[in-house]
C-alpha cells in the first residue's frame, strides 16, 4: 500500500476541506427536497448533504447550507416541514437543473417543468415525476460547524410515504427497479447499478 | 407512471418503515466508525445512517442505535472521539465481519484481523486496510425519534484527514481509483463505478 497523506484540518482552505470530503464520502442519497416560502411560493432543490438516519419513523437529516443560496432553510424554518423526494436516473437532469440559483420568488417546480403534486398531511408539495416521495415535518434546526462557515442541520421525520406500487413487493422496494444515483465529487454521480450482496454475520 | 402506494407512517410496523426507508433512500455512504471504551477496548462497526454534512471543517453524523448493539454509542459518550474509516470494495468483506455482535471487552480490530493504527490527534484508532481516514471529535449528541423506537445522532467534526497519495490529485480524489461502496437495503450493497456527469447549471 503507498504512502498515507496527513492534512490538518486547521490548516486546509474552506475548498480543500470540502473536496476531500466530498470525494472521500461516497456515494452520497440525494435528498431532493421540497418547501414552501411563507408567502406561499414553492422550492424544490437537491442536497447530498442528505441521509436517513432512523426507521421508525423514517428520519432525515440534511444541511441546506447557510451562505448563498438558503431559501430551502428560510422556508423550513418558516414553515416547519418539507418533502423528501426520490432521485432516480429517469429525474437526474430535472434534478440538476433545480439546483440552479433561483430568486426567492420563483416557483421552481414550474421554473423546471415539474409537476407539483399537493401533499396529503403537510404543506410543501411532492415531485410528481419522483417514484417515492416522504412528506416530512421538521423535529429540529441544529446549528454545525465553524461561525463563519456555519451551516444548519434540518432533522426531520415522515408522516407519509408515497411509493410507486410497481417498485413494491409488500415493503421491500426494488433495487434495480427503483434506479437511483449516487452522488460524488464536482459534477460527478454514480448509477447504483452494480449491485452484490454481504450475508451479515449473526 | 403506475399509481404509488401511500402508508401512513403512524400506521406501519418498525420492520416496514425501517425496509421502506432503507429501500429508498440509497445508496447510502458507509461510516466505519471506530471508538475506544471507557476502558479502552477498541471498537469498530460499520453505519449507513451516516453522512458528510459540512464541509469545513469536515463535519459528520452518524446514527448508532440506542437498543442493541450500542457498544459505539457508550463509547462516544465516554471518549468523546470517533474515527472515520471510508470502506471501498477491498474491505468491505472486513467491514461486513466487523458488524457481527461481539461482546464489549473484544477488541474487534483483532477479532476482525485489522490493524489499529493510532490516530495523531484522538485517542480512537484507525483501520490501517481503508484507503482513507478522518479523526474525530464529538461535538453533540441529539436524541431523535420515538421515545421506545428511540435513536441518537452522533454529530461530529475532522480534526485530522488522511488518504492514500495514490487517489489524490491536490485535494481531488480519484473516484474510480477509490471504488466505494454503497449500502442498500437488507443485504445489499452497491459499487459506485457507472460513474457520470452533470454539469451544475450556473
Amino acid at each position: 500500500m503507498t504512502t498515507k497523506q496527513r492534512f490538518r484540518v486547521d490548516e486546509l482552505e474552506g475548498v480543500d476541506a470540502y473536496k476531500l470530503a466530498t470525494g472521500l464520502i461516497v456515494p452520497r442519497p440525494i435528498g431532493w427536497i421540497g418547501t414552501l416560502s411563507a408567502d406561499g411560493v414553492p422550492n424544490v432543490a437537491p442536497y447530498s448533504f442528505f441521509n436517513v438516519v432512523s426507521g421508525l419513523p423514517p428520519t432525515f437529516v440534511f444541511s441546506p447550507g447557510r451562505g448563498g443560496r438558503k431559501d430551502t432553510l428560510d422556508n423550513v424554518r418558516a414553515v416547519g416541514e418539507f418533502t423528501v423526494n426520490v432521485v432516480t436516473a429517469e429525474v437526474a437532469e430535472a434534478m440538476n437543473a433545480s439546483s440552479a440559483s433561483f430568486p426567492p420568488d420563483v416557483d421552481e417546480f414550474e421554473a423546471c417543468g415539474l409537476t407539483a403534486v399537493p401533499s396529503r398531511s403537510v404543506r410543501p408539495p411532492m415531485v410528481g415525476e419522483c417514484k417515492a416521495n416522504f412528506e416530512c415535518v421538521v423535529t429540529q434546526i441544529v446549528d454545525i460547524g465553524h461561525p463563519d462557515h456555519g451551516n444548519a442541520l434540518v432533522i426531520g421525520e415522515a408522516v407519509e410515504i408515497h411509493v410507486l406500487d410497481s417498485l413494491l413487493d409488500g415493503t421491500r422496494v426494488d433495487q434495480v427497479e427503483l434506479r437511483a444515483i449516487g452522488r460524488h465529487v464536482g459534477n460527478s454521480y454514480s448509477h447504483a447499478t452494480d449491485l452484490f450482496d454481504l450475508t451479515r454475520p449473526p
